[in-house]
């Protein structure tokens, strides 16, 4: 009965969403630091031969795990107000924060990527370049439309945003939505 | 002959600063992962046993060579222009990341944090606080003088600017002087 055959693919990616939500969870629970591939496989129901046959290193199956989490909650809507759609998307990685391992796992990476450099350069090119573009494309239609100044330095604007919400998370500092509304009107406004 | 007389304050104050030269030099050159207590002291001239009379771990030795190694460029002048002001303190900033190991020093603080609360709470106190203090002031006296407009978030301005260096020294992305100069053209001015 074909029909009933095993699908190797469809099976992969069933095991494969196990073990990121497994990794995501675990790692709200305990902290990066205290989870091991050993205790993911558990969680996910596989063996650890399955983890080690995609993954080749715990930072590589969290870095996934992380990118996966937040895929839902990265992409920019287009509303004609640029600094509507950046809060937005910044009160839904808020959330994400809030609810799941997310945050964790992110400084979890942050952390075991300064004395890893391959670790640092993957977080940049799955987690930092894919928004660089995607807030460059936003951006650059803001700037056609006029909700955003033409000589307005977009990545820097972008480094200015996204370290905010890094500097209060990496430093245990909360993140609430009076938070984002404090920074979008600083870069959007001005101080002086 | 009293004069002559060994002094063990002095000598203990001669002590700290080469234990805490030696950190910062030491971490420049292998970064935070790679140096012992052991090599450190090794490059003091002093014994293992004078570093754990003082401080109770790599990363409280550590904490306080980067405190010491800031000190020096972390305070704001007054020249009745706040945002001149910001930009020679985050250039001499800059200077110590490019010339000293402060850089590599902090970024393995951080990382260390992730993992060691208690170290991520002392990072706070011994570096972001007294900031927060010494910011809060100046930017009350630029308010005054109309150098920062009254309803500005002084907290959240604070945030944006070191969470901006922070987010690019931790991601390992160039900081330049023109970086400086377009967060603090964002900060101020605005992008809308």
């Amino acid at each position: 009965m074909p029909d009933h055959a095993p699908d190797p693919l469809r099976r992969n990616e069933r095991s494969r969403q196990a073990i990121l939500d497994a990794s995501i969870a675990l790692i709200g629970e305990l902290g990066y630091d205290k989870v091991s591939i050993e205790a993911i496989a558990r969680r996910a129901g596989v063996g650890k031969q399955t983890i080690y046959r995609w993954w080749s290193s715990k930072g590589a199956v969290v870095l996934e795990a992380a990118t996966h989490s937040l895929d839902p909650v990265v992409s920019f809507p287009d509303t004609g107000d640029f600094a509507a759609d950046l809060r937005t998307q910044l009160r839904g990685i808020l959330k994400l924060i809030a609810n799941t391992g997310f945050g964790s796992a992110y400084r979890g990476l942050i952390a075991a990527g300064q004395s890893d450099p391959e670790l640092l350069s993957a977080l940049f090119d799955q987690i930092i370049e894919p928004n660089v573009q995607a807030f460059g494309r936003r951006a650059a239609l803001a700037q056609e439309r006029g909700e955003l100044r033409d000589d307005a330095d977009v990545q820097a604007l972008r480094d200015v945003v996204y370290g905010f919400v890094e500097y209060r998370l990496i430093h245990a500092m909360p993140i609430k939505p009076r938070h984002i509304d404090a920074l979008l009107k600083i870069a959007f406004d001005g101080v002086r």
